[in-house]
């Protein structure tokens, strides 16, 4: 039995309910690995071996130590090497990602994707700090910076979501980079590597926690018309 | 803490996958109380204070002592009364339903309602048992005899699920009910009361559990043009 854990939806994002619910304390109780955003979506949040990291919008990279900080949206899982594929990915990018994994026959499942080594290209997406009162997670998505490193050794990081539960999630795959000397990460928009090793772990249980004791997210009027295209557009991700 | 167990999806019986994947010995680990299906889409079955019954597309209430029996689909919950909300529902019917809960604020959480008494009516309909090749579920639905009972003493349960799951749930309300005499059951598609008593039960987590040894769910070419307005017009229940 392998779990999956995220605390909040995409679809409050674009509501405009960004404050943080969750603490990175609470969140570890969940996972060690994953990704996130930071209250009032403050960056680009990633979970290595317990350790937490943020790419801020100027695109520096912090070590987040202090485990109250809060978060509106995690995803985190524990990274087993035992219930996870080994993977050794050659010639692969962001555009032929799912092809060269279709024999995992992930499309209509959650996964992990957790893969290392040296990258050609890694293009990020930062998001900026944002202040009540929100905007949507879509026009953050219009204004935030980006960045691009050429040869750059990391992990790339990240989850594969059915397409049924967007909005929910990210459909299709939802990945954040953070490089080795900790110097380069973000919100993976597109990327491209020769050769990276890792692990695809496949989940049977997918733990959806809502912040139900918070006025605010239980007062959210979702708009659903847009919502899945909006998403699209904020997360740039590929099926 | 307060969980919602949730095996298989509503998109997935949409995809014409309705095998039972899970058995009534399992689903029991995570609830004593909740509704779903049986293996083909074989009627609709409550769970109650433990027991399983089902109402097949006779009409009949079979009482399901078989846990080996298997379900494509199935929401469960415990039922916890010190977690729970008392309700003391006066002149109500499923078109008020969420107006007369309002002041609960369940629009954007997972609820569970279940509430007893004598109902002045009780409108239901039962799917059909279907073999391979499956159809959708709405193909089911446009062929699925429907019951009806005045003056009926009995059982509503089921849950309210935010409009962001819906294809995961059905969006809104999915009501079962089962009358105290076990000689009328359902999936409801309308009901009214002069006055019931029951629970509202709001959960912090929703587990969303995949069969993902299964290797025709894993191979489901969902298609999600239509899905929302498919399940919506398969379903019948209300936000």
């Amino acid at each position: 039995m392998t779990t999956l854990y995220q605390h909040g939806t995409l679809a409050q994002l674009m509501a405009k309910e960004m404050a943080g619910t969750i603490t990175i304390q609470e969140l570890k109780k969940h996972g060690d690995t994953g990704i996130g955003t930071l209250d009032g979506l403050d960056g680009e949040v990633i979970f290595l071996a317990g350790e937490t990291y943020q790419a801020d919008s100027t695109g520096t990279v912090n070590h987040i130590t202090d485990e109250l900080t809060t978060l509106p949206f995690a995803t985190v899982h524990f990274d087993e090497l035992a219930t996870s594929s080994e993977l050794n990915l050659n010639k692969v990018a962001f555009e032929n990602l799912s092809d060269i994994l279709s024999n995992q026959q992930i499309t209509n499942v959650f996964s992990a994707l957790k893969v290392h080594g040296q990258f050609s290209r890694v293009h990020v997406r930062i998001a900026p700090k944002q202040s009540r009162p929100y905007p949507s997670l879509l026009e953050v998505a219009q204004m935030q910076p980006e960045f691009e490193r050429e040869n750059v050794a990391g992990t790339l990081l990240g989850y594969y979501s059915p397409a049924v539960f967007g909005g929910v999630s990210a459909p299709g795959w939802h990945l954040h980079f953070l490089s080795d000397d900790h110097t380069f990460a973000g919100h993976v928009l597109d990327f491209s590597a020769v050769s990276i090793i890792g692990t695809l772990q496949i989940f049977d249980d997918f733990i959806q926690h809502l912040p139900v004791e918070n006025s605010a997210f239980r007062s959210i009027n979702q708009d659903m018309s847009g919502l899945h295209e909006g998403i699209e557009a904020s997360e740039g991700g590929k099926r």
